[in-house]
């Protein structure tokens, strides 16, 4: 593979499996171009709400908006330019603030192939 | 592990290994927490130059700033909530844009383990 740059207007979204709320993933690499990681863009709309048992180790950037992640131990509210992490086995629940949300994300492993 | 939040207020960063310029690195997960990825921020002055042979799967987030990631295939430009991945073997020259950079990075595996 080559060095490669990728913008959110690059990005086709799609709805995150599993829910029907307004929140949309765009894997940018993935498990089809050979690398170990999954990297792309998160889309989340105001107030929206996703709860997870995170099959991969995930790792978020907050680029515009906010969003809280509620686990068994608290709250944690994360905005732009921060990270959140969620390892492997988490059980998460996600809350967009209500101006939405936008991120970018790494997996290790695929996330498509775990919940696959 | 558990679910984590990390913020550039705080990252303790320290110049990169293998250079003597203005790019320090401060990671926030790495291989001490037992997890498969290192998680951090970068911090990049004004007009600095990196040259690697990337020994890890490097993806970066531009959090401020600019910077451009050069190779033998061409040179590409990112900025703030553009994301450059950089795969393990690649021969890069980063170099910073007059106003610097701030990065988020996840790498796998652990960069210092591959370095060292």
């Amino acid at each position: 593979m080559k060095v490669q740059k990728f913008a959110v207007s690059d990005a086709a979204f799609e709805r995150s499996p599993g829910q029907d709320a307004d929140i949309f993933a765009a894997n940018m690499i993935d498990q089809r171009h050979g690398g170990p990681v999954t990297i792309g863009f998160g889309r989340y709309g105001p107030d929206q709400v996703l709860e997870a048992e995170i099959a991969v180790h995930d790792t978020m950037v907050i680029l515009e908006g906010g969003l809280s992640v509620s686990t068994e131990d608290g709250t944690l509210t994360a905005g732009p330019g921060e990270i959140v992490y969620m390892p492997k086995g988490a059980k998460v629940t996600i809350r967009a603030q209500a101006k939405g949300a936008v991120t970018a994300y790494v997996t290790y492993p695929h996330w498509q192939e775990a919940e696959g």
